[in-house]
């Protein structure tokens, strides 16, 4: 068990000018978490000779391994590979198992080979290589020591690839990484400040092990690491965890890395319900988050966003009645759009928003953020008023989050 | 005209760990490209004093402005603003108008002030203070000789109010940045291969100017950027242009940084025309989108997500026959869906998108990826098929930007 360090160097001028979201080093710290391997640097360099050397030199006087993304392309603006030869004192050489996978690449398209790729078969010397099954432009490792560098490309299907299929197996028979455990506590429906009083006491007991709070907009997990893993410390830690759920039970949706969307899905299919949503306030986001899961046709039956009160009323159902004294935005209007689309699809479940998303449309007596829920399963009906911010779009994920969490209480009886 | 170099330190192991994604650094990124001014490095490290002090060692070496987030909290584990402390020799000292504000907003939440909040007013005596209206941290700036440190809370709220209120303003009176000019051109359906094909004369004609593509799954953006803006290169660049323009102008939907779901809200907006959807291949996305502009509800009367063929009959008006015939994943459907949700709400566009986003659901003769769309302005019609990957997340995202370019097309008679 020994401490090994990891940095990620991002090569990519789009990434320091604010044009790419650096969404290639997040992943790879995940991946590395998930393993148990600490990642201790990031670091986005510009793809130039003088930066990727100092970065390199730096890299290799703090870390033990080394993960290299971008600028491994054939184009001529791509320096990196001969970068590296140079930083290595090595040279590139033609590698033939290489050219051959690039010309294969080339035929199974159908198109002739530009020259230009054929630069992707030089490599250098001294480089170990990683096989880049879906694209031209080979991995490359280097050993200095007992230190390792790996060199992928930036496009991210490739460099994931090149991670899952072989860097991790080679970083695992090098090193050995440290044994540990993680636990997660996703919630949603109460503040982090709320969730602290609540386990204050539980927390204070096991002080011992360390916890942390991730607050997000749509919720906040609770996540526990502990790198003993003797029986005596795994029992312990159930025993916590005992605990943290005796004290907030309703509000944990899930004890892995899954979202709220995938619970709802998993909750309807093991009952065999289905859903339909009425959406005005998040408008056509529930529903958008509900069919990201594979299969949710299963049980998602169809969803109605109504933007005016005449398609409310045509749509849904809602009475002019309700509207004209009570408006739109109400737990009155919110409940029958919620009865609406249960009626409209023949649903066993339905869920309905509506209220101002902002930044405009408040009124005197109804500001920005005001919201107003409502969930139905068989029989029993929820309705609650929200109080959201001023963030239009923060606005409509708190409130589809709010909206299938009190489904899910619901369904749950909780 | 200086060549002033930047460095955004980003401090924080739930980055390191890959819990959060590093939007912060991201975000100050884009500005800073906004008022040309150029990030040179991104650093993420640890909250430890020993990688606070390297990191702000090295970028003193080579930055002449380092801006640094996170670990300002008031919790005992946010050790940054002692360490900064130490790295500038200098002592915290209580700061009586820091304490004013930090009491005066726990007396709006009408909440006591928990006494660690106090720790809040206490700055570096040397450093200057950055105000945080919507926060209890403070933001903390350091001279040396003409290099100028920033230090920001990681909350991207908060930080985001002092680079806009101060930092840049302060940036900009200490340096003269470099002057120069983006253009932007953003196209949709149209690969980027192809981009280039069609553009391959132009850019040999004008290959002193410096163009670059970036393709994302929403469309390829074409970027210009001049240094140079005496009056003779900006009329080079603006005749590079109408010649680009004019090879390509039916894919271009924007010359600014705005999305297709907001061109596509002006183009309503200004001819008086109003939307409906109806989605199944989608799901809820395109709604989503169109919701996320404000002011959306002034053009888009609603939207149906129908994810069963009884739903496709009953609300959309989809013929039995042509379900029957050429099944839900067809362009009769497609077109059929359209005409349908542009008859329930009355309006005087529709689009409408079915196929199979997969993992699951293909058939020997239809395909994973396998995408039909409609548009509809007023008499005028537009269907046809697509075929995306097997990616569900992105199936969905290409389904929604084409179904959309489709409309804006139609509409613009192009």
């Amino acid at each position: 068990m020994e401490n090994i360090r990891a940095e990620i160097i991002s090569i990519g001028n789009e990434i320091l000018a604010g044009w790419t979201m650096n969404t290639n080093a997040h992943w790879i710290a995940q991946k590395c978490r998930d393993i148990g391997l600490s990642v201790q640097w990031m670091t986005t360099i510009a793809d130039t000779e003088e930066e990727i050397k100092s970065a390199l030199h730096t890299a290799s006087s703090r870390a033990n391994i080394v993960l290299c993304t971008g600028g491994l392309g054939p184009t001529p603006d791509d320096i990196t590979k001969n970068t590296i030869a140079s930083f290595f004192n090595t040279d590139l050489v033609l590698d033939e198992k290489t050219l051959a996978h690039v010309l294969k690449l080339f035929a199974k398209r159908n198109i002739e080979m530009p020259e230009i790729n054929r630069m992707q078969a030089f490599v250098p010397k001294s480089a170990t290589i990683i096989q880049n099954p879906i694209g031209t432009a080979p991995g490359l490792m280097f050993q200095e020591q007992n230190r390792l560098f790996f060199f992928m490309p930036g496009v991210p299907k490739e460099m994931k690839n090149m991670v899952q299929t072989e860097i991790f197996s080679i970083i695992k028979s090098h090193f050995n990484l440290l044994d540990f455990q993680i636990y997660i506590l996703r919630t949603s429906g109460i503040a982090e400040s709320r969730l602290f009083e609540k386990l204050e006491h539980t927390l204070k007991k096991y002080e011992d092990i360390p916890l942390s709070f991730l607050p997000k907009i749509t919720g906040v997990d609770i996540k526990i690491k502990i790198v003993n893993t003797s029986a005596e410390a795994r029992q312990r830690t159930e025993n916590f965890l005992s605990e943290i759920r005796a004290c907030i039970k309703k509000y944990i949706y899930s004890e892995e890395e899954k979202d709220l969307q995938e619970i709802i899905g998993e909750i309807l299919r093991s009952r065999k319900l289905t859903l339909a949503i009425a959406e005005s306030f998040t408008g056509g986001l529930i529903s958008d988050w509900i069919t990201d899961i594979p299969g949710s046709s299963d049980y998602f039956l169809g969803s109605i966003t109504t933007y005016s009160n005449e398609s409310k009323i045509r749509e849904l159902g809602v009475s002019e009645e309700t509207l004209k004294s009570f408006g739109a935005v109400s737990k009155h209007t919110a409940r029958e759009m919620a009865l609406g689309v249960k009626k409209v699809f023949g649903s066993d479940c339905a869920i309905a928003t509506t209220g101002i998303a902002g930044p405009g449309g408040a009124t005197e007596t109804k500001p920005v953020g005001l919201c107003y829920l409502s969930a139905i399963y068989k029989d029993k009906k929820f309705v609650k008023e929200f109080h959201f911010g001023t963030d239009r779009r923060i606005n409509k994920e708190r409130g589809a989050m709010a909206a299938l969490e009190s489904l899910r209480r619901l369904i749950l009886g909780i």
